[in-house]
């Protein structure tokens, strides 16, 4: 393993990732001290938009055009039991999405935020993860690549989701091999299998961590033989949103496993991603804890498709909104404390 | 006491309430279960809607013309040391609100909502609690009619919302005067004030609810001897759109003093209203606990204004987007489960 070249472009990008923009940071930081609020009291608002200028590196911070990326894969680890749904709703719902029917496409809406969705060889289901890795290096790494297509219209603010039947074992099995434990921790209803179906996914993952082994020390080698199609995109778009100053809303447990790849190669490289919400899934909050993560919004959702990320995109609108609009204590003439 | 008639109206208001639509709640749930999502998939989103079409008495729900009412008051608490601005800054950010420069407005902005500012005498601040009731019975029972105003252009969602230097402390004497407890139970830090000024806050709250005792046990003469214009006016507001079948969404703690008058009226009186968000003000989420509420979002807001139920009312028009715009397994051609 790890002899071809196409991994090596990754490793390149996550060792020359920017950092946070701290002019931008100060100047964000300064504009709320002077708004006409008490000092704090939009809470998280103002954290968020502190967190977008600091990362979009100019000020003021934008959302004016916010792309929610869908990415969508099959799975050959579906032959293991572990799915709610057949395999031919993954085609079935990117057709929904592409005739506006989805979620998503309703959310996107409301919110004035525009929507791509992304199929990525879905009459190609990835290998079973319980028998052979789900992608060859160059597969996977091709796939990345082609997730960084996500904001290559240009976007201020990027979200990402998946559709995908089978993924959340595909998610518990790649946060299993990134973060260890057994499967048990890290599965849950996904779609909504039963408990036979449930300890399926919980041997799966089991059975996958334990063949792929020692390779899934390096996180890349754990995304190519764990992941997915759509997991490699998400991957890569995150990455893409970060050498070009894209801020990040990731949406839910499979998305977020896919981060989780480049977390583990560099702690460091979510700092630009917000987390939307946090799943009802119930290892999403495991998960999140494992990196340290705090989730804007719990609605007890779990439906993927990216509408957790879209719902809080509609937060982080409405919170530059305030930071950009609002009036100064001195230019409303609005006496301040003392 | 309770000799004069004006209270009566609102008496007979409390018993006239119209109750659940099932018709419309059961076309709504109906609806849900042929979406093309996982059963539940959209969790809480999926309640707003059941929620809203309820309530409205009608189907499909909507919330097309939503208001956002914010309702300003004086205290004459204030002389007790409670507050950190000066009273001043109440009519200074009625004219924010007018100017278009406060935090409402951009969340307004940003989610089309509309918004109506309803100024209550500011000139003639309210009695000190600590010393005699705040309002007269008359008084109280016209600013009630006054803030049922709020719905008289038509809407159908109804956001409500406070500004009033020193009203946090008349929250704390509202709450402590419904629900038991001491002074130190129910106050904070408001738009922040020190440990000294919370403790002169806990010690106006006890001294308040000593002198009006027994009194207090009728809540709306709690909430003439505790509360204030801008309190008054919310309760009136939230009856008022029960009666015409107008979905609430309270805002923080001390819209929510206000909206527990009716609860402790008729504990059914806020079945039609939704809690925006969680404030910061530690207070709130004893007060939601006291009368079994949950609130949608928990972002450490505590600036009151309407912010945090206008914020929610963002996610309301998204759920309901999705649940009038998404399509059904039928119609979309996907396969659902089994």
């Amino acid at each position: 393993m790890a002899s071809a070249l196409p991994f090596d472009d990754i490793r390149t990008l996550l060792n020359t990732m920017p950092g946070p923009d701290m002019e931008a940071a100060n100047k964000a930081r300064s504009r709320e001290a002077v708004l006409t609020k008490p000092p704090g009291a939009l809470g998280k608002l103002e954290a968020i938009s502190e967190h977008i200028a600091t990362w979009q590196g100019h000020y003021p911070p934008r959302a004016d055009r916010t792309v929610v990326a869908v990415f969508a894969g099959n799975h050959g680890v579906v032959a293991q039991g572990v799915a709610a749904y057949p395999q031919a709703v993954t085609a079935q719902m990117v057709a929904n999405f592409q005739n506006g029917g989805a979620a998503v496409n309703q959310i996107c809406k409301a919110y004035d935020l525009g929507l791509k969705v992304f199929e990525l060889a879905l009459e190609q289901p990835t290998g079973d993860i319980t028998q052979v890795p789900a992608l060859s290096e160059k597969d996977c790494a091709a796939t990345m690549a082609y997730g960084m297509e996500a904001i290559a219209g240009g976007c201020d603010l990027l979200c990402i989701g998946e559709m995908g039947i089978g993924n959340t074992t595909i998610a518990a099995a790649l946060a299993c091999g990134l973060f260890g434990g057994t499967g048990k921790d890290w599965v849950g209803p996904g779609t909504g299998v039963d408990a036979a179906g449930l300890s399926r996914k919980a041997d799966a993952v089991n059975r996958a961590v334990a063949l792929h082994g020692d390779h899934l020390k390096d996180p890349l080698e754990a995304l190519r033989r764990l992941g997915g199609r759509e997991l490699a995109a998400m991957a890569g778009a995150v990455l893409a949103a970060r050498m070009q100053r894209v801020p990040v809303i990731i949406d839910g447990y499979v998305a977020t496993a896919a981060a989780a790849v480049l977390f583990r190669a560099d702690q460091t490289a979510l700092d630009h991603c917000l987390f939307g919400h946090c799943s009802a899934e119930p290892a999403h909050k495991r998960l999140l804890q494992a990196m340290g993560k705090t989730a804007l919004l719990d609605l007890d959702m779990r439906l993927g498709e990216g509408s957790g990320a879209a719902l809080a995109a509609g937060v982080v609108k409405a919170a530059l909104a305030c930071h950009n609009g609002m009036a100064s204590f001195e230019s409303a003439g609005v006496s301040n404390k003392d």
